[in-house]
């Protein structure tokens, strides 16, 4: 059977927790938790030594409430950030190769 | 191997595909494809009439730009909106768990 959402959701809240839990506060992800979650989730998005600034930022950034971690709310807005730009992509694609076949008619 | 985020990801992007091209426009979820994927991916959160009118009003809460669909980005915040009470659950759920662990000591 085809993974449901249900299924997707548990997956990113057992990751969240897998990570978040580590220093025994399973709230939120502190700057290694995240870096760690980060190289191992997405392990060619920050892959060069530049690149280490790239996660820093990206934490400053989704760190909305300023608290210095990223608590679940934040994870989820990144993902569903992510998600968009994935979607975005694959809509792209879709046309692209519509047009393609298109042009052959 | 364990599922992985950008798996999860993927999950969602295809669901949202698999019911909002069935009107032949890919871009946004209708009434009809909405309602449609509510009762599939989640059969047991509307199962009965009075849940009907539930499925509508979630519809027009989310719809945030008031097109009368739902695009990709108002979908996303409906599952990380469900992803933060599932993880509320678990966190509760825990806590529950290591209250009752610690009265035993």
């Amino acid at each position: 059977m085809s993974p449901t959402l249900p299924d997707a959701l548990a997956v990113m809240v057992d990751i969240f927790h897998e990570y978040a839990s580590k220093d025994g506060n399973a709230h939120s992800l502190n700057k290694g938790e995240f870096k760690e979650m980060i190289n191992a989730q997405f392990p060619h998005v920050f892959e060069n030594s530049t690149d280490k600034e790239g996660i820093q930022k990206l934490m400053i950034d989704l760190d909305s409430d300023k608290s210095g971690e990223i608590d679940f709310s934040e994870y989820m807005t990144f993902l569903a950030s992510l998600a968009v730009v994935c979607n975005e992509y694959l809509l792209e694609s879709m046309k692209g190769f519509q047009d393609k076949n298109s042009r052959k008619h």
